[in-house]
């Protein structure tokens, strides 16, 4: 096959090796005088065994950062050096700490420690827990992430999506106030489930699986997602006791317009007051990022303004309500918390698989958005496995799921961040509270707890990225609506696993019906391109040139069938019509677009090459690429498929060398 | 944008409408005077509306076989004919009917009515239904076939794998010895779901569902069957008369071994004997094509001498167990007989999905297998309601379920048949013997059904297909055996759903590692080509030229980010070793392959330029395809994607005028 081409293979070679001057016109030029020698050979690739090939195939699929490139060429001790700072980051960057860096972890440390305190005892009760396990989670899982973790920006603890689908999910089958210590049982076996799962993606080198959700899903989600947040921080700013349990919209809006009696005007009063305050200091950092202090505070000085407010006024007792005492000292050990042998075991394996990835999802975008803006590279799989073990290790120590957080990342970088230095900070710092100033907080009221999350997840409602979308790809906005209207209207899961389905319905699609596109010649060059899109170009007579865009298997070789055969009738009636004469010629396919091809696919050539030669006409093959040349040759016994003559290296070539052979001759000018 | 390249356009204008002698190559001949002016634009595609755009998408989507274009420029009478005609195929070829046609199809018909008497009572046996139910479904179904369907060949009525599964699923939840008639209302029941089913498909143009099935897994999938139809055949060839219920290989080995004192020497005898006999005729005909009325009328002799044999022998009393007494008369109505209100009913459904889509599957490929021989078109959807209409009306009339079947369609071409009419003149000889020789059967011994089942199941243990697929793709081969041990050792249903599975998963993985390949020059052209493939490629100095081969989707934009950067950490290390200075300067990528984007990819795009920027490499684009370079525009607002300069319309172009802008003058040659 290698030299399947009618030119005289010395003659070819010495014009491949002329200086580039040569022509590679078939139609002019020097090349005239050889009668279409110029045409270039196609080569099949050069041999692999099938192991050869499935190991590289598997190394592109599962390893395309290629992690073992750095060892390569050192020394072994140099090795083991390189292998303990891959597994522990932290001794790549911490030998060269300074003190310069570590004035600027400081500030960003007690920045975001600052924000921690109040949005961890918020996020806790958003998932139903109590509220200290919030600060817990703001202490244990920073550490683990500063040893492990490679990003330099990511701020660690617990978020409000994952918090509100771990609450909503366990809440299915137990209450939080029936049976306080179950609930708590799940949630922190659910996080060890979270955290197994993330670092096995890790491990296996699974990252794949959290690319599925793409841009527009999540945007439509963590919309959905703030507005159900939202509407349930209805029960803290409103005052009602008895809130309905369910997430929906509707039952929620029933719930607070059916408990008007219990609207308590003190909260209301005091929690909008504080809610214009929050959103009014967002609105100020957004607008200037250098005063990104005043947002990053204002949640801390909402918490201790109005604790002292109801503390001074006595209005704990005038319909206000408050935390409450919180239990002073560190994380208490819960690895005998964990429940394995229960019938509850599906529905926290179920909430650890959802939680997992959503959290995994923010984690991980969070790390490369900001890894991007500073020029350096966070290592997906690695990132796992750190967010991954944090969450195991918290399991074991009263913490529920937490990740990095995109708010607090965003304030972390703001303040200066270096290194995961500021992590560590921002844990101690949680660590004095937990030890010294947990009676501080007992008066603390709900309504500001509400207000701080509502100010957060504000922002998680992106209206300029989905009017982006809107204007890019409808097909994409779509998505985003269903994501978006089933998490308001359905439920969190399955408003995202519609999404998924969609989004992974239009790849089928796309690859079941792939496009075909006639090509034509641009005047004047050797190009051929979409006679659609480029009007200048022109068909070529008694060619028919198709382009197929994807690769080609069972699931469209089918249809390439079809639409090849109809684009050939379609041609002819038109070619009837103009009574141009001759009729079709060659049906040239240019395979340039086809990735790859299985059995199906070979058939789809073998079909349509007898189909053709009914109609007396040829088909000829332009550029398969590597694979698909190997797997037509060994489909091809009989040479059913690659004659000679049939296979050409460009359209141009292709053309040129098969106009000269159906005149018989050679032609200096065509 | 349309303009956007360096040169001046009334120069590149007139140097495209020149006579085709003038040169595409960027870096000789007479466009060198003008400094690369012979760069093309690439220009955005014509305009659309977003509805004609989707309206083009649905109509290649769901009409690739556009039904409407033979009604255009039609009489409207001509076009009421046109419309009949495609609703009932039997107004188009029964007007030129003629006594030559009719006496083909005749011989046809009789040969395979030989074939489908014996058959339909063994197929219905299998699918534990009264024998007669058998022939009652050979008798309407074809009838409906030949005024519906578009295929001359396709021979219709009960196949094996369609009735092993009706089978096999109803037996579940119903046992049809202890409960006949509620199973014998199910398997109407599911007869009409799968008819409701397929109808809907052709209705709603989603034939592409079929196209899942690919050649792989049907391959697997038939021979797994096959073993699993013959094992269940040890009942009648051995006599034992207590067997197993279940279907799988290792129940049913362990119930043959277990019941060796039920085994009855004289059914083994005389059951192998003609088994040997069908075996050796099928040979014959194999052999020599011409001889197919020899393994065609094989079965019908064989029950007719085995029938004398009992007979005569009064053997039924001496262990051979035979069908018994059969009704006589035509299909009683049944639509009396399906049951919608039932606990049954999702167990229907999912029969009648299952059954419904391998019946279509078998039928559709026999028909397109047939109709690629004699040189004429099948209409996919049109079949699919032909197929389905057929089962429901056959569901009405004391029908299971039917299809063209694959062994039966092949007497029937071998026998000369013409039209549709030997399928009725097959119906015409049924309904006789329903009428008058049912009788007759009373005394056919099961084994002789077993050993027909046997022969008629062992043709589809297709080993020369296996190799070949092994030979050419080795994916292709494992997502066979997934299908045959999952048959052989799960269930039928769940072996195909496993290998359908597989398949769909490696397209998705597909998507999800696309293939980038490094490009260089083929000298002396402007040919750019897979450095890995082309070995006599070369790369050029300060270019980095990457194809990308598949769509850019939210499923592979990450990937390729990191995929990229590392091809170009990779350029630059290598540059380092070298020394050779000056360093990348353009990131070229091909888009050729690159059929679609949506948000996330226009996304990628935009990180590469940043990342880039960064490192002062220009990001430089070469024939994005139409639908790419419009959402490129749309998203590409501060012009931060498409830039002068660095669009181009091949790499050639793009190399040539870059390399000049950078030496800052013009060069004749580079």
């Amino acid at each position: 096959m290698s030299k399947s081409k009618m030119g005289d293979p010395d003659n070819s070679n010495n014009n491949s090796n002329s200086n580039s001057n040569s022509n590679s016109n078939a139609r002019s030029g020097p090349a005239a005088e050889h009668c279409v020698d110029i045409v270039h050979t196609v080569v099949p690739p050069p041999h692999r065994s099938g192991l050869q090939r499935l190991g590289n195939r598997l190394k592109e699929t599962f390893f395309p950062d290629d992690p073992l490139r750095q060892f390569k060429g050192q020394s072994p001790a140099r090795k083991w050096v390189i292998g303990a700072q891959y597994i522990f980051p932290i001794l790549e960057w911490g030998p060269h700490y300074n003190l310069r860096l570590f004035k600027s972890d400081v500030v960003a440390g007690l920045t975001i420690a600052s924000l921690a305190i109040p949005q961890g005892i918020s996020y806790a009760k958003l998932a139903n827990l109590p509220p200290i396990v919030g600060l817990y989670s703001s202490f244990v899982p920073p550490l683990v992430y500063a040893v492990l973790g490679s990003s330099r920006d990511l701020a660690v603890g617990p978020v409000s999506i994952a918090s509100l689908i771990l609450g909503s999910m366990l809440r299915q089958e137990v209450s939080p106030l029936k049976d306080p210590i179950l609930f708590l049982q799940l949630a922190f076996t659910s996080t060890f489930f979270a955290g197994l799962f993330q670092a096995s993606l890790g491990f296996l080198r699974l990252g794949l699986i959290i690319d599925f959700l793409s841009k527009a899903t999540l945007i439509g989600f963590m919309a959905g997602a703030a507005i159900i947040v939202s509407l349930q921080q209805l029960k803290g700013l409103l005052g009602i006791t008895h809130f309905t349990k369910q997430m929906g919209l509707l039952p929620v809006l029933t719930s607070v317009f059916h408990h008007t009696h219990e609207w308590s005007w003190q909260t209301i009063l005091m929690g909008f007051c504080f809610l214009l305050f929050l959103l009014i200091t967002r609105h100020i950092s957004i607008r200037k990022p250098k005063l990104f202090w005043i947002s990053a505070g204002a949640p801390l000085a909402s918490v201790i303004l109005s604790t002292i407010l109801v503390f001074a006024l006595k209005a704990d007792g005038h319909g206000i309500s408050t935390i409450g005492k919180l239990q002073q000292g560190l994380n208490p050990p819960s690895w005998n918390m964990l429940r394995f042998q229960h019938s509850h075991l599906p529905l926290v394996i179920k909430t650890g698989l959802v939680t997992g990835i959503i959290s995994l999802t923010e984690g991980i975008a969070v790390g490369r958005t900001f890894a991007a803006i500073k020029d350096y590279r966070v290592d997906g799989n690695k990132e796992m496995i750190a967010i991954g073990l944090m969450n195991v290790l918290g399991s074991f120590t009263s913490c529920y799921v937490t990740t990095g957080a995109f708010s607090r990342s965003a304030v972390n970088h703001n303040a200066g961040a270096k290194t995961a230095v500021s992590n560590i900070i921002m844990s101690v710092t949680i660590m004095v509270t937990l030890l010294f100033l947990m009676p501080l907080f007992q008066y603390t009221p709900n309504l500001v707890l509400a207000a701080i999350i509502v100010t957060a997840v504000i922002g998680l409602i992106d209206v300029p990225a989905a009017y982006a979308i809107w204007k890019v790809d409808k097909f994409d906005f779509v998505v985003m609506l269903c994501a978006f209207f089933g998490v308001i209207l359905i439920s969190v899961q399955h408003g995202l696993a519609i999404a998924v389905g969609i989004s992974i319905f239009k790849i089928i699609l796309q690859i079941t019906r792939p496009k075909t596109v006639m090509l034509g010649n641009i005047p004047g060059t050797d190009i051929y391109r979409n006679l659609d899109h480029y009007k200048d170009a022109m068909g070529v007579r008694g060619f028919l040139i198709l382009g197929i865009e994807a690769p080609v298997n069972f699931a469209n070789a089918t249809y390439l069938n079809e639409r090849i055969l109809r684009w050939i009738e379609e041609y002819e009636a038109e070619d009837d019509v103009k009574k141009e004469g001759g009729g079709l010629q060659f049906v040239v396919l240019e395979l340039s677009a086809v990735s790859g091809i299985d059995t199906s696919g070979v058939l789809l050539f073998k079909d349509l090459r007898r189909a053709l030669e009914k109609k007396d006409v040829e088909l000829v093959l332009v550029n398969p690429l590597g694979e698909v040349l190997e797997k037509l040759q060994k489909a091809d016994e009989n040479g059913e498929i690659l004659r000679p003559n049939n296979v050409y290296l460009t359209v141009g070539e292709a053309v040129a060398s098969l106009s000269a052979t159906v005149k018989g001759q050679c032609s200096t000018t065509i």
